[in-house]
C-alpha cells in the first residue's frame, strides 16, 4: 500500500505488529481513531505507555499487580493452603470468574515446549517449590491447557513436587458441561471414563 | 471481569473501545505487549499520538497528507482534468492500487445517511462544486459505495453537479471479475444487463 501520509503509515506499521491484526485491520482503527475527538487517542496511547512501564509482578504468585504483592495474595479472605498453578495471567481471570476457587495462584509464565525452546528454568518453577516447601501449602492444583506441552509440564511438576509430600491434583479433564456424548472426541471421552467420579464417594 | 490491575483495566478499555475489538481481545492485545520488550509499546503509543495531533487533510482534495496539499494534488504527473470523487481515504488506496486512474480525487468524508443523521451539510460537498467551477476539470466520476446511501449521494452530486455543465460518471456496477454468472444475485446481474458495454463501440 502507497500510504498519502508517513505518519498514517507509521501507526498502521505499529497497530499490525499486534497479534492477529493485519495492514488492512490496522489501516481501519487508524481512520477511526482519526475520525474520533483527540481525547480517545490520548487515552489510549497513555494507557498503553503506563501499562507497559508501571505495571508490576506479584513477588509470590508472579500474577499482574499494582504493587510489590497482589491483591489475592494480601487477601485474608483466600484458603493459603492451596495454590493454582497456571499458564498465565489470563487463566488466574478465568479461573476467578467461575467463583469456584479460594485458594491462591501461582503464574508460571508459561508452559514446558521444546519447539518454541521454553525449558523448565524459562518458568516459574524455582519458586513455586520454594513456596511449597515453606510449609503452609497443603494442595497444589494444576491447572494447566489438556494439550502436550500443557500435560508434559504438569507432569514433570507433579515429580518436582513429589518430594516435599504435598497433594498434587489436576483439574478434571472431560466432557464440557452441556457437551454431548455422541460428539465428544474419543481421547476426552475415554479419559473421562478412566477418570470417573465415584458418586457414593462424592 | 476482575482486573488483579488498575493498569491492565484501564489499557484493556481503552482497546475495547476499538471497533471489532472486545475485552477479551483487548486483553490478549494487552498481555502481548507486556510480552515484548518495553520499545514496541512505545513506538506504538507513539506513532499513535503523533498520528492524531499531526495529521494534516490535503486542502484540495480533503485526502490526509502530512503537508497542506496531499502527494497526489502536487503531482504534476496527474490529469488534473478529471475528479474521483470517494467517500473515505481507504477508497482513495483502493483506487490508487489498481494502477488504473491517473487523475485527482475528492474525498466527501461519508456518504448522505437520515438514519446516520449525515446530510449534504456535513460532507466535502461544497469544495468539489467550487473546483468543478474553477474551470479546469472536465469529468466527475463517482466512486461511491453501490449501496442505498451510495447510490443517494451520486444521485444528489449529479444533480448538483448538471449546471456547471461538467461530465458526470460513475464506477461501472456488475459481476465481479472471475465472478460466476449463475451465483450472481438479480440486482447486479439485472443492472449489468442493462448497463451492458457496447463491443463494436469501445
Amino acid at each position: 500500500m502507497n500510504f498519502p501520509s508517513k505518519l498514517i503509515e507509521d501507526a498502521v506499521t505499529e497497530i499490525s505488529r499486534l497479534p492477529g491484526i493485519g495492514k488492512k485491520t490496522a489501516l481501519r482503527l487508524a481512520l477511526h481513531l482519526l475520525k474520533q475527538n483527540e481525547a480517545v487517542t490520548e487515552a489510549l496511547a497513555l494507557a498503553l505507555s503506563r501499562m507497559r512501564e508501571e505495571v508490576k509482578y506479584c513477588n509470590t504468585c508472579h500474577n499482574i499487580s499494582d504493587q510489590e504483592e497482589c491483591s489475592i495474595c494480601l487477601s485474608h479472605r483466600r484458603d493459603r493452603s492451596i495454590i493454582c498453578v497456571v499458564e498465565d495471567i489470563r487463566d488466574v481471570l478465568a479461573i476467578e470468574n467461575t467463583n469456584q476457587y479460594s485458594g491462591l495462584f501461582h503464574v508460571l509464565g508459561g508452559v514446558i515446549s521444546p519447539i518454541q525452546g521454553i525449558g523448565p528454568d524459562d518458568l516459574k518453577i524455582e519458586s513455586l517449590t520454594r513456596r511449597v516447601e515453606e510449609g503452609e501449602v497443603k494442595e497444589v492444583i494444576l491447572a494447566l491447557s489438556a494439550t502436550m506441552e500443557g500435560d508434559t509440564t504438569s507432569f514433570y511438576l507433579s515429580k518436582r513436587l513429589k518430594e516435599s509430600g504435598v497433594k498434587v491434583s489436576t483439574i478434571a479433564r472431560g466432557i464440557p458441561v452441556g457437551g454431548e456424548l455422541e460428539f465428544t472426541d474419543e481421547v476426552t471421552l475415554g479419559r473421562s471414563i478412566l477418570t470417573r467420579i465415584n458418586y457414593s464417594q462424592e
